[in-house]
């Protein structure tokens, strides 16, 4: 297929690409900027089926070093900048990168790589912009952890992107108005997804760095925004600082990364605002189950249907299973996760679900131990794995607690031995933890409740 | 993938999916009926892959004929029904159809087949329905004429639908509210073509059996009708009969099948009409090059850009060349000619066009000779090789000529010897032509206008 970025400026180069700080940016001066940094990546070296890391934030420059990779035919290794150093260097071994380009503010997360302000700098070097894609190709990757606590890398391939994009738009309909608010991170599925449908359907990207309620909450109160993408923590702030629905032109509020509760979903259908509940994952290359905007006041709790492409059943003991267009082919380096991972053709969710007699699917429980924060998903074993590594600790077991900002924090039950010190505890997680992974909670206990065969009750210890 | 209706019925079982005579059906129904017919193929020993003929008119029933034909995985050879009985044995013969299924009313357009009322009647069997669908194979076959005059059976795949589909609505949109009235004939890719978006976007058709234009203005004005198909000349048949614009709901009046003049243009502009120019043929799955929602009354007599997954270009010798994913693969049982219409993977449409510096495709003149009547093509080689074989005509030549109902309609030049005989002429026509292909005139001369090199100028003859 041709080249998304520069099929869309020949469709409509005048269209609004890019809102940032204010900024508006054509799809055309979009793609000059983006061809300009492709140019310098070039003369550093950077060449198509390179693997190349990202390490920034929700910004211009962040958002056009994407669509730089994308034109040379790099693949890009998107890091979350709240990571520790110790977590980057992992996932940049791992992935064997050749190159790593960082945002000044984060240089002090790598050992080596190129900062935004020397890259501006370099020369620029007539760049091979590949004209046509070859959809099977590596696009992005992403690392997530899992059960096992090693994060692994998710493969998204251009037709990862395309299907998942095709796929909503046939959900969620589109118009000559639409716009999407993109307040999530661009370092996450949910955020890079945006991105990817603004170039295929020809649609703005408002891009915030942060998620700010006040502000959000003037956007969309502004008739600028057709569409934002939002997790359930953002959605209860939004909810906390203005009592009254939207501009009629809003037209979805996609929540996605974990459920709402019942009563946060009732206050949206009292206030008429156009909430749409979905279901997705890294690894479906965003949501992948959803409810129709038509459905979505009448069907309150569940995550909908799969999306026109796809396919979602249950498997007998309760898990949720996928198929479709938009799902990883694997992770990188990693084949025995990829196996595990696929079930007869079916993807493995690890989380418990249902469907209903009319086919909606209700996600009851996550991967069970999962923790979802902010949005962020945290994995216990993780954080165990390195609170296990200081002496004095001799069993220990992480889970979520119910936080009014947050939705959950993870909280740490420690059965420990003398010599233990919270601080020196403290100072291991700040060193190889990502600071919402830290534990806000160290409660040491006598023992953990277990089962007869040994393993943590952890639904019990939830409950405390 | 998922087979498409019964993906549809489980995403939105209650939405409408068929309007015919008053009489609404949803998804649900329509799958219904089309499962009941499908049994009764099966019964008659229709199978996979077996390739079956509709000849029908736009009504319920071919509707679900065409559903159940998918449903089962038969391929469906479309018929034109205003076809002579020996241009449709001649179709028959050509794609060696297992079956043809026909509507009572042109039971004597074959030798064999059977009638709907046959069909309705015979016994239901369980059907192997197919649960999934392989993209590639073969949905639909149409025959066209093209240049040499023998018509040649254009195949469909069932990718070739899907990416015609989804690219129109990445530029076309989508709404909840929208609707397709349908008053283009389903076994021409127009109509057909909107029965597959149906499915895929979960949205009702209109089906009329006719165009008229009195109805369908009352449609346009009712404000239950987003988007129609039509072709020039049904175009102009509805500025006349009502000289104001239609309800805000129209939002696309979709316009294929040849150009429209200037006035008509303006006209549309005028009275704020949502026209959409475009350009397309049975062997690009309909429309593939289209004007932008946005840019319809600004860019007036362009037939737009070329879809986000296609691409057009324009040839040294002024020939427009397409490329994209809802191309034909080729001809049916015709290598030759499936080789001769393809050059380095572009394929050769025959019309000549150019592309402004902003990329607007502007057709410029359809394949050299080709005449375009009532949004039917007409080629002259057909008809001159039937006129050629009455004896007393020793040379023919069949241009266009200007028509205030049809657009243009065939007229033919002859120089005749002794013993010509217009109703003897007009009898063999009439055994071997579709009326609309009849010559309106016979027109006798003492020689044809020629160049140098013998090639007789139809332009002058045009000029008449």
């Amino acid at each position: 297929m041709t080249n998304w970025l520069q099929k869309r400026v020949r469709l409509s180069p005048k269209e609004t690409a890019l809102v940032f700080e204010g900024k508006i940016e054509t799809f055309e001066e979009i793609y000059q900027a983006a061809e300009n940094l492709a140019g310098k990546l070039f003369f550093q070296g950077v060449r198509k089926d390179d693997r190349v890391a990202i390490l920034g934030k929700n910004d211009r420059l962040t958002f056009l070093l994407i669509h730089a990779l994308q034109q040379i035919g790099a693949e890009t290794l998107f890091l979350n900048n709240r990571l520790t150093k110790k977590e980057i260097a992992y996932q940049l071994e791992n992935a064997n990168v050749k190159e790593v380009i960082v945002s000044d503010i984060f240089l002090d997360k790598v050992n080596s790589g190129i900062s935004y302000t020397e890259l501006i700098q370099v020369e620029y070097k007539q760049p091979d912009i590949l004209t046509t894609w070859d959809l099977t190709k590596v696009a992005s990757i992403m690392y997530t952890s899992g059960t096992t606590g090693k994060p692994k890398g998710v493969i998204q391939t251009y037709d990862n992107h395309w299907w998942s994009a095709v796929s909503s738009v046939l959900n969620l309909g589109l118009t000559e108005h639409d716009s999407w608010l993109c307040a999530v991170p661009i370092f996450h599925i949910s955020g890079l997804s945006i991105m990817m449908r603004s170039v295929i359907y020809g649609i703005p990207v408002y891009l915030e760095e942060h998620f700010e309620e006040e502000k959000i909450t003037k956007m969309l109160l502004s008739g600028e925004i057709s569409t934002i993408s939002v997790v359930t923590s953002m959605l209860e702030r939004l909810l906390r600082v203005h009592d009254g629905g939207y501009h009629s032109n809003l037209r979805t509020v996609l929540l996605g990364g974990g459920p709402a509760n019942k009563a946060t979903l009732e206050v949206c259908k009292e206030r008429n605002i156009p909430l749409v509940q979905s279901f997705g994952m890294t690894e479906t290359a965003s949501q992948i189950v959803t409810l129709s905007p038509k459905e979505a006041l009448t069907k309150i709790g569940s995550s909908g249907k799969a999306l026109f492409p796809a396919e979602v059943k249950i498997a007998a003991d309760g898990e949720i299973l996928l198929k479709g267009p938009s799902i990883t082919p694997g992770y990188l380096h990693n084949e025995e996760a990829t196996k595990k991972a696929f079930l007869d053709g079916w993807f493995k969710t690890g989380d418990i679900g249902c469907l209903d007699e009319a086919g909606f699917l209700f996600v009851l429980e996550r991967r069970s131990d999962l923790i979802i924060s902010g949005g962020e998903n945290i994995y216990p074993t993780e954080i165990e794995q390195v609170i296990s590594n200081y002496e004095p600790v001799q069993e220990v077991a992480v889970v979520g607690k119910a936080d009014l900002k947050w939705g959950s924090v993870p909280v740490a039950y420690i059965v420990a031995s003398e010599g233990f010190n919270e601080a020196d505890l403290r100072t291991i997680c700040q060193t190889n933890l990502a600071s919402y992974k830290i534990p806000k909670q160290f409660v040491l206990v006598e023992s953990l409740p277990k089962t007869a065969s040994g393993k943590i009750k952890r639904n019990q210890l939830k409950e405390n």
